[in-house]
């Protein structure tokens, strides 16, 4: 297995479960984690352990903007539960305080093969900005995201040709869904020549996890009828609680802006328009409310017409479900990168490596 | 989506069905399709409604070796229904005789994308030794095969330099079985850091296939535990038909010989030993006696046990889900080839295009 180094930026619950996840994988070696407050590097690894332990519950919920002001410390930082002085990914002995973190990583982006952008995306071209900034400080690796919207596929294709001049091979939408559940339709797929419908239910129970992923909480009620990306991030955290409470700690969403869609147009597989997003987020237990499933209805060149169906068990939890992938895509992506294939690519168009 | 054009050696089921399902996919065209009795060729793409007429019931399931004698016709050709005077694909208006089919595909290579490998494989190193076949004759695009037991990826890993050189993309046990399943199952353990045991378990009724797939029978006989391919290879047709009988039409696999097991190995997912593979094969319902299933089980980051699922629909044939990803992974095997990664490659590394 050859070996690779990546950087995370933004240590939520994603940063650092992917951090966290690394350590069982072959070959990865973390050699960067950065967030709005600093930047921890070290190209012999980091110390994952030290670096958890000492940002354990430093979670900044506080939709600043990363890529605008180039990470740094903004105003309130409700939802940083600070550890001692220093905030966030500074706790750490590993890290020190940054201007401007996105430019220490890429000023090493050398000697980074992957940098997975663990950021939640509180505007629709954060992480395309992001990704301009990258391709402005003349990084040549792969960049990860597992972002979510659907419009924002559009907005890095539109970059398509400016990563493929720099040598970045941008693997977009590569948590669960979009990423891994994706990919599952688009494998359920090749039993038919026509694709009727690709339906995504996602269940996530989140009872312990919810002090880490209140981002990803925050994202999730955008998509409710009565909101959208703009208003949620103007909530409190005090106004995200009364949202729980009113749905007893149990939100349906129906008809997300996931990516799935156009990622598996993209891919050829289907119209955005077959493809429907819809989940149960339970955050007070951490049982899954429904079983996560993907369903893939369609004709089969003999005239039959059939359902494929890609079930998670209800023992992985949305972590696992997210992580695993995002460093298999990293993997996969780092390959095609070393065999010069840049530009955008979706994981409908790639089997992420174990 | 890129145009991409291809061959098929053999005519049996699974070239027949997949001429069939190209028809139902853009940018794939098929130029050549050949048997050891001759060669159809046209770069304006074959007329494939008048090949599939004209051959009807020419099924040849002869275990000869075209391999060796280049394709020659061979004996007794017990189980090829003559259509007229001329045997096997020479029965269409499109198709010359040969004494060299595989030499007249190699021959035209500059202008095929990918040949797929519809063969049967009687001999353990036959998928091998037409792989020579196409390295001694200067041929640098993708080779796909369906093939089944695991020790021929050892063969084809012991030709991976020759293939590198050559500018071979090799796609190996590109199919349902190894392929498709193998594909779901290294997927299914994004969940996890460790996986225990990969399961899977097919069902195939092939009551209207039958005749069309002698050969892919004789294939699952050499699975029984009292056989072995060299066995089952001298069996006559009537030998096969008192089997089959024997077993009331519908008879049980367990511990199959497939390559998924190696192949998942390959892919870093999990040991060989943990794979396994077993099914019902019933040739007197098209029904299928058992629900296609694999199931990966493992253990995830934070330490909870499960197992993910990824089934076929009833309603979807051996067919279907042989033919449509053996297409989709030549599509996907023709992108890493111009993208220019040669050598072996496998359905847990390479997502299928639709």
């Amino acid at each position: 297995m050859e070996e690779t180094t990546f950087a995370v930026l933004g240590t939520g619950g994603i940063g650092r479960r992917t951090l966290e996840v690394s350590r069982h994988k072959e070959g990865l070696t973390p050699v960067a984690a950065c967030d709005r407050h600093g930047t921890a590097i070290d190209f012999d690894g980091l110390d994952v352990d030290e670096l958890l332990a000492a940002t354990e519950g430093n979670i900044d919920s506080d939709p600043g903007d990363v890529a605008t002001d180039g990470g740094a410390a903004t105003a309130d930082g409700e939802g940083v539960k600070q550890h001692g002085e220093d905030r966030g990914v500074v706790a750490s002995e590993q890290a020190r305080p940054s201007d401007d973190p996105i430019r220490d990583v890429i000023d090493r982006g050398e000697r980074i093969d992957a940098v997975l952008l663990a950021l939640p995306n509180y505007e629709h071209d954060f992480i395309p900005r992001v990704a301009d900034r990258f391709l402005e400080g003349g990084y040549d690796g792969v960049l990860v995201d597992v972002l979510k919207r659907s419009r924002v596929i559009g907005m890095l294709d539109d970059r398509e040709e400016a990563l493929e001049e720099a040598g970045i091979t941008f693997v977009c939408g590569a948590g669960a869904t979009p990423g891994l559940l994706t990919g599952a339709a688009a494998l359920a797929a090749q039993s038919f020549i026509e694709i009727e419908s690709v339906e995504i239910r996602w269940g996530v129970g989140l009872e312990s996890g919810y002090e880490d992923n209140r981002g990803t909480v925050r994202e999730d009620i955008a998509h409710l009828p009565d909101y959208d990306i703009e208003t949620a991030r103007g909530l409190s955290a005090a106004e995200i609680e009364a949202i729980v409470d009113d749905h007893d700690g149990v939100i349906e969403f129906e008809d997300m802006e996931h990516a799935d869609d156009v990622l598996l147009e993209r891919a050829g597989v289907c119209d955005a328009e077959d493809v429907t997003v819809g989940g149960l987020l339970d955050v007070r237990s951490d049982e899954k409310p429904t079983t996560t499933t993907v369903s893939v209805t369609g004709t089969t060149f003999d005239g039959e017409r059939g359902t494929n169906t890609f079930r998670l068990d209800d023992a992985t939890s949305m972590a696992a479900n997210v992580n695993g992938p995002a460093l298999g895509y990293l993997r996969a992506g780092v390959r095609r990168n070393r065999a010069g294939e840049y530009g955008v690519v979706g994981p409908a168009e790639l089997m992420p490596r174990f």
